[in-house]
């Protein structure tokens, strides 16, 4: 951007014009920057007390703004303005620390201020050559977070040994990395089938449990496996709704049998709707019979294996092909940021690798370097590493566990606090920092009425605006969802939380009607 | 994140405990962020005398950084001090005004401070319900940019006629953006074909011209579709590198005549190598004859189409399928940010909707409200509209345009500078801000030895670090793209550069040893 409003005809009819439009201007990006780490100041003060589910209705926000965009230029002031106005009371805050959804998104100084500084450099890291740093600083990162999470150097890009086959890459979600790592493994199983082009593919069979994120079967769509090809493999109570394996060998083999192809298992560590574990060690013998490709999704819980006491959920990860986590969920790295390690990167580049004229350089040719765009759907991609190692340098490990302590010690005392009060039950062992509980069917209730009882109970709290928790079904039950971890909460929170549910059940209980 | 480091057996047990870990202290949050601030002053007010292309060597990272994470915490300070020492001298710098290579990654202030609060707020929007605000603001906003580029109201979520059928969402890359319309398309065409599950795939045909993005043939083969099927249709300069609508009727009808089932063709509206201009109303001619699905994308030059001079490359957009442009490349966002647009929403969330119990709300439910979810890979997403509102409310689609307009002139100029000297050509025609040149064959010289002089050319200028510039091949010739737009340029780098390629040319045709 120049200052340029008129079209001179040479270089010579170019003056400075220091009235221009400039966008960069660096006086301009201080004051702004200024005016919205003043908001943001305001905003984490504040937030405790604005509703954490807001109470508009579907549309509000064009009743408040102008359908038109402006043709004039305005001072930034209006923009906070309408963001002050108009926006922030339409916001279901997920930094409020009365926000038990869903999965925290929990975050930190070190993480926004590492993506402010990635926003401000705006470099498009696609190959190596197109910002040395930025992809050195993700390979540096991830062998971090690697070690943290005592990988085995298989997954590591660099070892004391020097580069290794393995390595990884940072993605917008886990979907994402469930993506590639599928397409990866299913042209490897169309090689190895022999398939003329992608004829094979409606012999390929990929499985995972019925707790596995929805994203998981919609992914497999998107790579183009037969939906009637996606094994969902039912659970139950009798594995905590954890993977059997035994259940999944006799699957594969009947597929097998069937002259079908196994291609890809994905085994979870610390499923969305429960928590639960697959085994990820037995998982792998499973499929190393058939020679399926095995992914770890620890989008959640995988922060949590940072700490000794929660690391043996990954044992076995050495034999499987591909883990990955989401730093973004609960390790203090605000969105998005989704971890992807491989045991053998080949086997992603094989699938992902481009190499068109105008992105050829000579380091790509040497084979020396790592070129990010060959580990991803898309070929632009942000500076991601920045602020995941502002993170682990700023913290340290001995910070990032105290955190995922102090959110499991949080989670633990709400869970006893449920099973003291005899009017609930916790439905499923807590694994980490989610607590599935429900108000218990007493004597006569059918589940129907309990469900409605427990529903009754979610809306009451969340139109409070004092805390908003979110459900599930798990095994057929409807089970409110308690996650703890939002990086403003603490004790308090979490207590006036859990009296807020016991006043509430006793309304309902009582046959009172909610009076907020 | 409470601050709670001990397990204490009840409630009771809980106090307040001011020394615990907090990382999103706002007293923290501010500090470090005015540090960022900072630092991002300096580096605006410095970047231009960096070497645009950094000298260091693959693996630089590693021996200026520890290997291993840090067991500590550490003063913000620290990482700060590393960021300036080790991380800057190893990136490529494209926010330098000397950068011309690629595309720029346009930026501005009020960008990186919608980025910031953002990230600050950590929303994760992927319903309405989760974030309302998020959601209406990625709404309006699309509505915004699709009235600043005229596009028909059948793209629009919302008119003055109430909510449309038509609407957009914002992803992270145009290969995303083409890979959610490959997959709807891909679907639509074997329901079309009366395909058993995915059977029918190696029948369905795509197509895009030779010059069209190397990510578009990726995204076809991670859709599923089979290789050989995937057709790269050659252009000429009789067409200035342009997609001829006759010659894909013709191989669209040979497809269709050897059984297969033409499914999609994207359309490019300034093709990366050359920002040539496929014909869009005619292409969607030729498409209808077919019922493929077709798709725009003009990923660089849409943001050009805001202005009335240009906008006529758009022309026949109203009978296309979807049309992706990012703000990310000329319209002053920072990464990431493409925005889609989709003239029947259910065509992608047929593919795209997934519905987990976990995610269940009446809002969803009762279908008045957009869950962007379901118009993307992921299931999570940042606050993705902010800062793209930002920069429309604070600038105004008179800054916009006047930013479009300078760029383009100082394009102009170059261009006419080159024209003016006789030592060099230019290649193709100039549409929008990139200028496509070479040292021209001298009488004798080979096309080979003219690509060894410009290649030549093109290395000596960026081993100076005072201008970045990247190459293509267009019709079998070795061409230098001149990107004109980084954020901090003005007539002076444009004119620099210029001075420097006339330098070092001379260099290279009086056979003198660079001394750079």
């Amino acid at each position: 951007m120049g200052s340029l409003d008129s079209n001179p005809a040479s270089f010579d009819a170019f003056a400075a014009d220091a009235e221009g439009f400039q966008p960069l201007n660096a006086d301009d990006v201080r004051s702004y920057l200024h005016k919205s780490v003043d908001f943001i100041y305001d905003y984490y003060k504040s937030v405790e007390t604005m509703p954490v589910l807001p109470g508009v209705e579907p549309g509000y926000l064009s009743q408040l703004l102008q359908s038109a965009p402006p043709n004039a230029a305005a001072p930034f002031d209006i923009a906070m303005k309408e963001l002050r106005e108009a926006v922030v009371p339409g916001m279901t805050h997920w930094a409020s620390p009365n926000f038990f959804a869903f999965f925290p998104a929990t975050n930190s100084a070190a993480a926004i201020a590492g993506e402010l500084i990635a926003s401000a450099m705006n470099t498009v890291g696609f190959t190596w050559q197109a910002n040395p740093a930025a992809t050195e600083m993700e390979v540096l990162a991830l062998d971090w977070l690697a070690q943290l999470l005592r990988l085995p150097n298989s997954f590591m890009n660099r070892t004391s040994a020097g580069r290794g086959t393995g390595g990884g890459v940072i993605l917008g979600t886990t979907s994402e990395a469930m993506l590639v790592t599928l397409v990866a493994a299913r042209d490897a199983a169309l090689r190895r089938s022999g398939s003329n082009g992608v004829a094979g593919i409606t012999r390929l069979t990929v499985y995972a449990a019925d707790q596995t994120h929805s994203t998981f079967f919609k992914a497999c769509r998107l790579a183009g496996f037969d939906p009637a090809n996606i094994r969902s493999v039912p659970t139950g109570a009798e594995t905590d709704y954890a993977l059997d394996p035994a259940k999944l060998l006799e699957i594969m083999q009947a597929d097998v049998d069937a002259g079908l192809v196994p291609t890809y298992i994905c085994a979870t560590v610390g499923t969305t709707s429960s928590n639960a574990v697959d085994p990820v060690g037995a998982i792998a013998d499973v499929a190393a019979r058939f020679k399926a490709w095995v992914h770890v999704d620890a989008a959640y819980a995988g922060s949590a294996c940072i700490c000794s006491e929660f690391r043996h959920h990954l044992n076995g990860v050495e034999r499987v092909d591909s883990i990955s986590m989401s730093p973004h969920k609960w390790l203090m790295t605000c969105l998005d940021c989704t971890c992807l390690w491989v045991r053998d990167t080949h086997r992603l580049t094989d699938s992902l690798e481009t190499n068109p004229e105008y992105l050829k350089n000579d380091a790509s040719d040497s084979g020396t370097v790592t070129d990010l765009k060959d580990m991803q759907v898309g070929v632009g991609r942000r500076f991601r590493g920045l602020k995941l190692w502002m993170v682990m340098r700023t913290y340290g490990a001995s910070r990032l566990q105290e955190h995922i302590r102090s959110d499991v010690a949080m989670a633990k005392m709400f869970e006893e606090s449920v099973r003291a009060d005899d009017r609930f039950e916790v439905v499923v062992p807590r694994n980490f920092a989610l607590v599935c509980f429900r108000i218990k069917p007493r004597a006569g209730m059918t589940e129907e009425a309990t469900e409605a009882a427990n529903r009754e109970l979610m809306e009451r709290l969340n139109r409070t605006g004092k805390a908003y928790l979110a459900h599930t079904v798990v095994g057929g039950k409807f089970v409110l969802r308690f996650a703890v971890g939002s990086s403003l909460q603490e004790e308090r929170h979490v207590r006036s939380a859990w009296e807020l549910i016991r006043k509430k059940t006793t309304e309902i209980m009582s046959g009172e009607v909610s009076v907020q």
